[in-house]
């Protein structure tokens, strides 16, 4: 009898702190070893020349999420997740949305409902909150998180999610109280709605108005805010899909001054700029999202905060939206104001290559790639130590990376329901060629190799200690 | 016959940017000559050993200002400018309020109603601006501004006061189209609501409390969003009554940056402490202003910024409610919760005194009092080079220094109509002995010289060129 | 009998805090009144139409300066002197230079020999001080201050003048506990010399390659030392020729600490981009000084840094050296390194011209002109209130401008004794048309009405209270 | 037959990412497997209930090495690394020290007849360069780098030590060159000098004024001039014994920036204040050392900057010196100036369990424990992945934590030859029963199993990729 269910062996290993070679024993699905020369297993992979990495966690995706305008996720949880793999990503993070004025448990049993027997990977929910009412802040916030849904999104922009600063407050402090995660979209809304309405006076609707409409300040003012917001509350904070310098210096600061404030970026924030939304026609369109790609400068912000240790966390933020499709980008048209074309890129399965492209770029180190797509988003996010590591007693969840391979982005040869991709023809060099969950291979060379409902849902611990109200002592 | 009307003899001439020994010759009201040996004045006044210094300008100060809590003012113009010529102040900026739902038209004729025939000094109105409709906007504040109402205040906190960002964003895009002035009342009003709610639920509503319930970051947060949206619309801003480090290092930052941006501090600041708010039993309540005093080292980054520009007005944010009595402090009673307790100190006839004592320990320089004193008040709030000057061709609005005159502050000697002065017992040195207004001795050693109405009502310039809107160009 | 042997009618007086309609009136060289209406004088001046300004000190300018190797400065007091009136300068602040090993009171008594019977506008000297010993701390400088030499240079860079950091620390305590004002050279020397030496190695000679000898961090690391030296000392310091954006932030950051850090900045980094000194062939050479010009961002950081206060002196550093003359920039031909080429630019005539056009173009007010190029200079290095004020006692030192006047730079028409100037064919609007030293035209249209030695010598006071030596007590 | 030669079962495996529970296989002296329930080992160690953490690796420590002041290290390599041992240390890295004149090589070889067979946990050596000929430079640098001596520490202050920037530049080039880690103890010696001076002539010599001699600007003036010289010759620089916020603030904006700015703090930057140098008598020598001990305020910046990553190393800088000595502090007495008092506090053995005891406290997290204390330490300097994890392939130097066992530090259960420790009385939580060096035990409960000799000498891989000189193009 085999000693291991499944050996990967030869391979390089790599962690958010290192790297060695080292077979990897899986035994239930679970890491039981790590070793130079391990036994048997019933199942072998040959990964010599190959790295071992911890699968990717995508903590911030769109799936099969419902929407007020009528415009509708082209990828549900099963093409998602099947794009995810493909990817090299073993766990998404998609969000269970409340309505303003409806429940959020009700929210939560929709999207199980939406999610069950269609994942090929793992799952959990972040809920977004839209509609803190003293209800769900004291009922069925607290009921939950007990129940593994720790970590909430809020928006400080769009009219049918946002918060205001009292609502921001009450949200941090229930975690603060329960211990969760606050992650916050911010942007400044009224000033984005302000402009807004002054392009559209001026008819100045196409694409690239978008950015005009959501210039740096708009971002940087809303990072400040929520970072004192969560001062006053004197609970972590965690800022989603920064997209450059202003805001990168507000956390920075913030972290330097000893504050709890954590950040995430996305690709689009690293290989698109304003001058995508500038393409002729609607093309740009298909880069519109929210904050807007900055230029080539604040790209360098950006890659230089994921080495610094700024950023903990890089995900997709996948929106799905097809973009010749009247459900999609063209909802109300190609000559449609800007306002009305749906917000976001699909970018599940590029999201790791284009990373790892730093890597063979000399940009970041392997131990960065590994920390900011998988240990820190697992930690942060309360999944850990089941995922997010190469460890003992971790899930075996894995991707198997081709650190040499050159692959030239196509969207013919992506997995989602997108008709896209922003980053067409972006030759990046490393690929993963194999990714496991639970040990099970659930995409191979592009290969789906597991059925929808293989994954499963994940409750998630509390990511921090729950704490008393903050001090209300005189100083 | 006489060659002026006055001659102010044998002292220094103080101006913000030098001092020099000069007779100063007025004719008609008016400054006609400066000159080291002046012919006659029809009225001579013997300045030897003095400083000659153009008369205060106070432009934060609230007279009269009807309320909706049944708080009174116990200063009206008539009390209120005596107060003001005693403490060397020449002329005075109350602010005409509009009421939710009202019509600023109708409050600026309430308040001149409210003024006329009582004043000694003279007046301008800044507009306070709470309901800012498209009728405001676009009818009611361009009338004004051509008769001469050129700068607003508007409010981030107090619930019928405060504007949303969409509407500050309105109003600094009309101040930019007109050449006007916005002020800004920079502190989070939902951090107030929310930490007061908390502090009320945990029973601690003594005057110290309204310390806990606005920590610096609410003024920090309010003073940097507030910033930002002026940098959106690409206008000047002031931010009014700063209290410290955190504010202070955000306005500094801005200026640095290129910004237009200005900040007012008040006595305050300089002299207060919180410590003074937690005082025993009600006591503190005297000193309870929004917002409120801080520590020892935030004082002295305050004097800093006095001296190195950041500041360009020292006001005195005057709020005359008295201590002992239903109408003031005492509105909800002795126990009531410092929610309730009418916000604010007086402070128009010690300020001046109070920040020229800052010359006498060292601290500041002639210039640097006479430019945030006067100076520069005029000239950011149009009223320059009719005020705020000692030049020719200037109104003759003079205070005449005894710099080396040691006062012990006394509420007994001042002569506002409220029964306390937060300042009590504190010794400065130097004092306004004589206050001229147009060349007519309005305040003699404390005795008022002139009647009511002698002061009159000041249309102000546009203090910045109107500009076309801000750019809406792709960069 | 006249009332006044001179005045000038009709004009606008400009100080550094406001401008108004005035006649100016002088006696005996000294401006005797200001008025709106003054009686006659012997001579008058129509001014109608015109700016009756402060002359403009020059406080940073190098005139008749031996070198060690072999330069010459075209200029000496005679037509330096000549070119600075026609510019619309009245005060000059040439320097005397201690060699190293000699006596300052030498050097002192030289430059006086160079300077007497020369100049026709007057002037005070700055000491250079390179060799700081015992003697010269303990004797030689006390008594050069008693004298009125109370201002010293100091350079961190160039191996005949560069100071140690214990030198500067010994001047900077001299400073201290006489009242003086130290002006520091802030590039670091050793950096330049290591990336000098890189350059020659690797051919890399052309006067281009100066500006690649002396990158921003060169200027930053010297600015942030010499603040810390002189935050030691707790003395006000003064960081001379600020050249762009990573030297200002220093300077502010360390202002807004509190600091009493003051700066000085030239027209070549309001005017001149690191690309006129890639001109083909040798012609860069014209534009090569220290720090050397540097791009279009960081020219809009110095105007920015005058608009906000943190620039107090705006000097030409005028370093006559011709470009076709082998005693000037071509001293070791055109193919010499660019280590070897006379460091420098003249600008003495057209410094006040190119920062009025600052005023034409909008970028700085009229007050912000005159505080830097007279009332700040003059109040920093001990001239006030002798010089630099149109204010009653003050020398009738008076720039008549014609704000309207169109002038295209040309070295033709200028005054000095260089052979070109960097600004050639630049047109500026504004200029000064009638320049007065004590009440006697000096130059009228660019025509020269005084004779050499009319100027005179200015000893200065201290401009600093002495104080006892900083605290050495236990925090 | 046993599967490993040595399993360590049971315990919690710490990493500087993550942690889990895990046995630890051991074969010749190489962690071979990690496993959920290994094979059986010749040796067994139940570790339930314990951390197997990464021994901790001490990269700055000074042991037997000459000086030329006649002062004596009380430890050599034996004690010296029996200490480290019996404090969780496998792994020390203390200086061979080049004398002005003198030949590295010669030095190098003298420490390792030092060391030869003397220490009982590995060893690798920095080099103190303080002559950098060019010699050292071109021959004597790349020949040791070659044999494995990649990181050299640089001084700023010490007459007999420092570098000027000139040879700082030229070992930053080398440095580049080949891939090496220079590390830099900043603070200006000018200014250390300068007072030092003047506390002696005011006669105030007690230990305390040693922090008097060397306030906050010193350290922070020369942080910024390291990280500037480094930003010119662009390569990686490690500031060491960082001991408070201005210093912190310089690094943390570099890092910010983008710079490869390092740094590295010790224990007594966390535990001692400059009131530790107060105390009577002599007594305040013993926490004389260099940065001083600053103020609790500090400490929690300190703190924090473990926290956020700004720092990458904690070390001990372990000074040997005994105080009742008239070879160590009391080289010249006990009312000898703080001038002549042997500058450093041990540390060796106390530096783990007093950061560790930040975990217990709540300040940090193990994985920040395990980062800064070995893996990020061995991958800079070099040693990684051999040394600084718990990885497979690595050798198997683990320090087994007790996490609740209270220890009140006393000299006299300490190993190392000095007769105090600075840290006497403190009680922490947490504390090394058994430290391993590749897979045998050292030291056990206090008790040094393995005799001198058996640590070895560790030659270091270049931690950079060599890179070819700077760019000298122009921008």
């Amino acid at each position: 009898m085999a000693d291991f269910d499944l050996v990967i062996r030869g391979g390089t290993v790599g962690t958010a702190s290192e790297s060695f070679r080292a077979d990897v024993g899986v035994t239930d699905g679970i890491i039981t070893a790590l070793g130079s020369n391990l036994g048997s297993g019933t199942r072998e992979i040959d990964a010599t020349g190959r790295l071992v990495l911890p699968g990717g966690i995508d903590a911030h995706c769109h799936l099969d999420q419902p929407s007020g305008d009528g415009s509708i996720c082209a990828d549900g949880f099963e093409s998602g997740s099947r794009s995810a793999a493909a990817g090299g990503t073993t766990t998404i993070l998609p969000f269970a949305l409340q309505m303003k004025g409806g429940s959020l448990t009700e929210a939560v049993k929709d999207y199980h409902e939406r999610a069950d027997g269609k994942a090929v990977v793992d799952y959990a929910f972040h809920l977004i909150v839209t509609d803190p009412t003293a209800h769900v802040i004291g009922q069925e916030l607290p009921s939950l998180i007990a129940r593994g849904y720790t970590s909430f999104k809020i928006y400080m922009t769009y009219d049918d999610l946002k918060l205001n600063d009292r609502q921001i407050l009450e949200v941090l402090a229930l975690s603060r109280r329960e211990g969760a995660m606050v992650m916050v979209h911010a942007e400044n809304s009224d000033v984005i709605s302000w402009l807004t309405d002054r392009l559209e006076q001026a008819g100045l609707t196409t694409p690239i108005y978008h950015a005009v409409s959501r210039p740096m300040p708009v971002e940087r003012e809303a990072t400040h805010r929520a970072i004192s917001l969560s001062e006053i509350v004197d609970v972590p904070v965690l800022i989603v899909h920064v997209s450059g310098r202003e805001a990168v210096q507000q956390i920075h600061t913030a972290q330097g001054r000893g504050l709890r404030v954590y950040a995430e970026t996305c690709p689009q924030y690293l290989y698109l700029t304003e001058d995508d939304l500038a393409k002729p026609g609607f093309e740009g369109a298909k880069c519109l999202c929210s904050p807007p790609p900055r230029d080539k400068a604040n790209q360098e912000v950006i890659w230089s905060g994921l080495r610094n240790g700024t950023f903990q966390v890089f995900s997709s933020d996948h929106a799905p939206f097809r973009f010749e499709d009247p459900a999609g980008k063209m909802l109300h048209g190609t000559d449609a104001s800007f306002r009305y074309v749906p917000n976001g890129v699909p970018g599940l399965e590029t999201r790791l290559p284009l990373l790892f492209n730093g890597i063979s770029e000399g940009r970041i180190d392997l131990p960065t790639f590994v920390r900011v797509t998988a240990t820190q988003p697992a930690q942060i996010y309360g999944l850990s130590p089941r995922k997010g590591s190469i460890a003992i007693g971790s899930d075996a969840d894995i991707a198997i990376w081709d650190p040499e391979r050159k692959v030239t982005i196509a969207n013919a040869d992506l997995h989602h329901a997108v008709d896209y991709t922003p980053y067409e023809g972006i030759e990046v060099t490393g690929w993963p060629v194999t990714t496991l969950v639970r040990g099970q291979v659930v995409s191979q060379e592009g290969e789906t190799l597991q059925s929808p409902g293989y994954g499963t849902f994940l409750p998630c611990e509390r990511p921090n200690p729950p704490l008393p109200e903050p001090s209300l002592a005189v100083r």
